[in-house]
């Protein structure tokens, strides 16, 4: 079966879901398109989901999809908070921060029975993960309603962890990808970061691989930027595309003027580059490299584990937008920002689409 | 131009060089199949160097191609070269190695007035470089007998300065490539070897970003294993395509019975997986994770400027792989082995070649 009748779209285009820099609007346009819009729920509270998928059922009678973290929560370690606080310190001081009025907090939340309970009041069409899938009951609990569900790997063993775990699709999320590295399997996600870094696998590799592994449904993520990319990642095998980077210009994005400034520089010569980092979440994700990146080291150990590293550098990351520099913030993008348009999400849509024929 | 009228090939299909795996044979099967035979020179004295060309001469009249590296040699550091066999004298130990014994040495020579010198006689069609360009006298006596000139970008950067510089065609080399990291501007090649690593481009990022910055041909290199591959590389705007990894296991090759067993695995479910590594020659390489990349972290300062740490580990290996063991072998491999087949190199290029309908 298609992806495209699997999944009720009309174009197999998944809107990668994005924390931070987007929310129903973008997701609204693209599944009116054609597309599968997606809703990035790790960072909101019950009442902030209930909103956007109110806001998702009010904007479109097409299927979308909603995108949960599945990650177990660390136990917080004072010992670690108190060294990433004290590698921040000279930051703290050059901002006029009082470091002890920091709250510590989690930033991010993984997929719980609440969030279920709510979105059995919705039923999108489509739930997807990252980090693994939720435990089994609670998977049980999203396909009960009909929903389709799709999770991110990074490799070829994740990938065929996922389908038989559940997964209906598996997102093969290629090295290039901006955000978090989806890595869940113990032997991929050792928290050596040097060495998880060093072995992530390119769209170009992945994606074939995993074709070949599994039976479900393959979506390509990570580089795919316009419709030569959508083109490419057809013909290693992939039954639709996720594409992130690409949307995240469009007016319906809430991508901050400061996150759109370093995207735009990056698709021209004025590029800073990407790496992965750990500094602002504690896991490995792709973001542009700014000032942080650059005197810290992006893999750092001293940043807590996921996703205890959010709320130390959060205070930094807002002195400093105040003052129109993106030096703390995470600028989430992936290695191909070339198909960066300022142009409306439907017509991006439509243009990725071109790919497809 | 196409390529193929511009290198005087029938098929934009390039073997890439492999230092330690193949020589003249292989490069002579591919270049008479119509692709681009490559003979890896880095390694060779210069009586092995006119041995290979002379092989190649006799063995086609169709263009070939001779690769060498760019590197600046360093100076050699003897509290770097103790500290490095430091971290190896427990596995002398093991092996029963006295550490004395061995000679310090390069491994690896950039090109020279000498090598250019020999292939005046030859004039191959083709000169490659890995690490940048030859100074531009050196490039120019090159260009003289008419040789197109190659060169690997790993950056946007690097494929700029390339065609600046004379490069006739760039090679896009994504990180999923086996081997080196062609890595040569300052800027991306600190030594800072955790940060070089972690901004790595994949091909699907790399390759159109490359294809819109310059006006020369661009090569796509990096994960392409087959057909599909190399449809999907032409997709994104490559004017052909070089490829290693896919003709390790030919009978052509000189591919080690321990480096031949590795790539089997990986191309199955028993894959290792593979890493960029600098204990092997002291700069970035792919090779499959074996075991002192595994107990040492692939990604280590303690292995001397490239390519000084080669000789420490020699020893090692020639042990270990007489009790048929690879774990001290460099076993270069790309991301992506899926397309590794035991068939004769003309074969392998006849069925890349299908991507090209």
């Amino acid at each position: 079966m298609q992806l495209t009748d699997f999944l009720g779209i009309e174009l197999p285009i998944i809107q990668a879901p994005m924390a931070g820099v987007q929310g129903s609007a973008l997701a609204i346009a693209v599944s009116n398109a054609g597309g599968l819009g997606s809703i990035p729920c790790a960072m909101l509270t019950l009442e902030a989901l209930r909103a956007e998928l109110q806001a998702m059922s009010a904007g479109t009678d097409k299927p979308w999809n909603v995108n949960f973290f599945c990650h177990t929560p660390p136990e917080p370690k004072p010992a670690a908070e108190s060294a990433w606080r004290k590698a921040l310190a000279p930051y703290y001081a050059e901002h006029g921060i009082d470091a002890s009025a920091i709250p510590a907090g989690p930033g991010r939340s993984p997929f719980s029975a609440q969030a279920a309970e709510l979105l059995e009041g919705f039923r999108p069409a489509v739930v997807s993960f990252h980090f693994g899938l939720p435990a089994a009951a609670l998977l049980q609990r999203v396909k009960a309603w009909g929903a389709k569900v799709l999770a991110s790997a990074t490799t070829v063993a994740e990938a065929r962890w996922l389908e038989a775990h559940g997964a209906d699709a598996v997102i093969a999320q290629g090295n290039e990808a901006g955000g978090h590295r989806g890595i869940f399997l113990p032997e991929t996600l050792t928290g050596e970061w040097q060495r998880d870094v060093a072995t992530q696998i390119g769209t170009f590799g992945l994606l074939p691989q995993v074709v070949r592994a599994v039976r479900c449904p393959v979506i390509a993520a990570g580089g795919i930027a316009d419709a030569a990319g959508v083109r490419a990642a057809m013909a290693l095998g992939a039954a639709g595309v996720q594409i992130g980077t690409a949307y995240m210009l469009c007016p319906e994005a809430t991508t901050s003027a400061i996150h759109r400034s370093a995207l735009k520089n990056e698709a021209t010569a004025n590029a800073q580059g990407t790496a992965l980092t750990t500094l602002f979440t504690g896991r490995p994700a792709r973001s542009i490299i700014n000032r942080v990146m650059r005197e810290l080291s992006p893999i750092s150990s001293l940043a807590p584990a996921f996703p205890l590293a959010t709320s130390a550098i959060a205070p930094l990351r807002a002195k400093a937008e105040a003052l129109r520099l993106g030096d703390f913030s995470p600028l989430w993008s992936g290695q191909n920002a070339s198909g960066c348009r300022e142009i409306a999400a439907a017509e991006m849509t439509r243009r990725l689409a071109l790919g497809l024929q």
